[in-house]
């Protein structure tokens, strides 16, 4: 196995550590139970922002920690979601009085670990809003979901929430601005190779050296199909034109409701993408694929949405949500409104995303 | 080939024609000849700061074109130097008068090519200063080079230098400060892997999979020793010792004087590291290591450097230059003096390297 680490059960712990150690003025590390924080934390009178989930996915959650973006961010093994003991020692953390949102990608353990959590933080007296991030328009049924995937959205949805918590939104405002995000955003990623998985040394799965696999998942799990290596501007293309015309898409979910605390159901509805749409481009690596790379598909990223009458206004390039080492590409698009341009403009320090600062 | 491209030979241009697209708040692309420049270039009263080299090692260069670096970047095709024509169009293109400093890596050519470059400028009455960085401690005679190559230190000196031309240095102040640089760095790196050049399409040598390479350079040339794979702390150590305990290295290069307009023999002498020294520490991935194993590597250097009696004051953690896809860290140690924190520390804003704007 070819990774520059030493045991394969410490990889998590060593690289926080490492990670508080280089960014001592943005973050600290709680060994047990794991999770990044603030260094800052709690910031009196804001609501706290908080996500998690496996590692392996790195920069995400842990290097979005700091001003202006998460509060708090709880990794498990890789691949593995936390446990709910970790999210709930976080919220204890980094709580301000102003209540938590929990950003949780659409992944059955992601989603009962952070359930769990809300409710015993209630029991505590502690208000959360727990908002889903589905934006991942490959499949409808996954190996670790039902519905759609959350990806991409959910490093869009870190940066703009983390925003407006600076800025003072309440809970409830938070929340629906979250749940904006996830409903105006949709993403597709596809993949050349698979991807190793520290503790089982060998890759996820087996793929020819001529092949690749549209619509693939950030743990590597089944996409689409699998087929003949395409060009770049050609998988470009595949990718944009899925989440382009991706169709209305509406289903019924159960969020934790933050005030109620209680499950409620909840309808949330995608409106596709239409021509006129001002959107921010958010071109990913898996991992293992050069800047460059991302770039030759940026390029014709912006063809097609040009044909397809949508304004790219903002841009995110580059290795920001993963599967490892895996080579390979999504594509994310956010429909961005005013409000939403200007939270994205704002500015952010974190180990892995800053600007502004 | 497993490699998001369209046809090898487009691969530098596309690439580019997409960073641009991406970042026209802060770049251009002249695509015949092909080089990369501040949009607002030339920036009036201040020295312009160019650099180049083959393409494969990005973000190095062309990624670093901004407020705050560079002024212009002249890429040649992947592990390829760029002409002199490119860099002499790039001079013309971005000086404002005050003159020019070429960040020149220590490879024959591309010593030779910002050679005749100079040449050409003076003759049209442009001062031009070429600066080497060789501060490649693993090996002294190299395929593409006399001396010990260039790597690391460069990203480093680009930013340092590019804050002081901001700052208004004359000329031959920012050639002194940018040999400083290069006379306090030193820099080791290795691999996993090898990379595939797009247009040779077969990985550029053959290692085992239990294998490493230790002193490796970033165009996959050997480097000390073939050695089986070890654990990152142990390769930490490795490199951070052969960095901190190398000793006085002193050599003769011609260095072209921008006021006399000719070559001159120039003594060049490293000072080595001492306890009490403090340092910027830079753990930098080659293409496709992903970022929490450089974080593991980190968390050892920062043990070592306490060891050995250095403080680390400054970090730069990424992958910022790279050997396309080869899997593999290097390190470099810059040894700082409140005159180069300052500069470090200054705003900076390029397509892959920003913070305080």
């Amino acid at each position: 196995m070819k990774k520059l680490i030493n045991q394969p059960e410490d990889v998590v712990s060593e690289s926080l550590q490492g990670m508080a150690a280089a960014h001592e003025d943005l973050i600290k590390v709680n060994l047990d139970p794991i999770f990044v924080y603030r260094s800052d934390a709690p910031v009196q009178g804001k609501v706290a922002v908080i996500s998690g989930g496996g590692s392996g996915h790195e920069p995400t959650h842990v290097g979005y920690v700091g001003r202006g973006m998460l509060d708090a961010a709880c990794p498990g093994d890789v691949f593995v979601s936390p446990t709910s003991e970790q999210i709930i020692e976080a919220i204890r953390r980094v709580h301000a009085g102003a209540g938590v949102l929990n950003i949780v990608k659409c992944y059955w353990d992601d989603m009962d670990v952070f359930a769990e959590a809300a409710e015993q933080a209630h029991s505590e007296g502690i208000l959360c809003a727990n908002i889903l991030i589905d934006d991942d328009v490959a499949v409808s049924e996954s190996v670790y979901s039902h519905g759609r995937r959350g990806t991409g959205a959910t490093v869009l949805a870190e940066k703009i929430c983390g925003a407006a918590a600076e800025e003072d939104f309440d809970l409830t405002r938070l929340a629906d601005l979250c749940r904006r995000v996830n409903l105006n955003g949709r993403s597709m990623g596809m993949a050349f190779t698979a991807c190793t998985i520290p503790i089982k040394g060998t890759p996820t799965f087996e793929i020819e050296e001529d092949q690749m696999e549209l619509g693939i998942g950030i743990h590597g799990e089944p996409g689409r199909e699998r087929m003949k290596i395409k060009s770049a501007d050609e998988i470009t293309e595949m990718l944009a034109v899925e989440i382009i015309e991706d169709p209305f898409y509406k289903r019924t979910i159960q969020e934790w409701d933050a005030t109620k605390a209680e499950w409620v159901n909840v309808e949330l509805e995608n409106q596709p993408f239409q021509r006129g749409d001002q959107v921010l481009a958010f071109v990913n690596g898996m991992g293992g694929t050069p800047v460059p790379e991302l770039y030759i598909a940026y390029r014709k990223l912006e063809q097609v949405c040009t044909e397809k009458g949508l304004t790219i206004v903002r841009r995110l390039i580059g290795t920001y949500i993963t599967a490892l080492e895996m080579q390979g590409v999504s594509i994310t698009l956010l429909r961005m409104d005013d409000e939403l341009l200007k939270l994205w403009d704002a500015p952010v320090n974190t180990p892995r995303l800053r600007w502004g600062i």
